[in-house]
């Protein structure tokens, strides 16, 4: 693959990009990456959920797990009881990103440093 | 790994997290990852990119290679010429986030469904 050669083919994946940027959209969000690796390792209840991640408000974990479970990434299953729980777990779709997601989260703590780092 | 052992450990990655964010701030914007896309397949100008990339405007395009460039992702080297001429290439921390960005684009290819699509 020389420079001269590789110039000749600037074609650009428009529809790869879109793709990208759903996939942006939903995980974006401050916290959603965290929410993701906290059921990688098993479905947990909302306080399980609160009390491992550190700092989240409850307002945002609630809106992360509804647009998490809305993309099909999270699920929500309800055992009424009693006594009722509710339980987040993983779908085979949110299992299939979460490689994805530790390799793009590697190349960020690799490559773009952190603003406020001391 | 059973589910009842793997629930026993719920720790959340808060600095991979922050580390997501950052990366997500920087390529969540619409066109970055067709920008770095097109860039896969070897330097261009300004010009050459605009024509690559259909529907692009030229704000947009500008300020994604602005960002880009700020990131250390993409590298702008100006040839005093004459002809003056400015060439866009990937920087080796471009190179090494696209084979991530790619498995992200499958991901949501995939599994994320267009909301306009036919």
């Amino acid at each position: 693959m020389t420079p001269g050669a590789a110039k000749l083919d600037h074609t650009a994946c428009t529809r790869c990009d879109r793709a990208l940027v759903r996939a942006f959209e939903v995980l974006g969000k401050r916290w959603s990456g965290v929410v993701l690796g906290t059921l990688m390792s098993g479905p947990a209840g909302y306080r399980e959920l609160s009390r491992a991640i550190d700092g989240i408000s409850d307002s945002v974990l609630a809106d992360r797990l509804s647009a998490l479970t809305a993309a099909g990434i999270v699920s929500r299953t309800v055992d009424e009881g009693p006594p009722l729980s509710v339980e987040y777990a993983l779908t085979d779709r949110g299992r299939a990103l979460v490689p994805v997601l530790e390799a793009l989260g590697r190349w960020a703590a690799e490559h773009l440093p952190e603003p406020d780092a001391t």
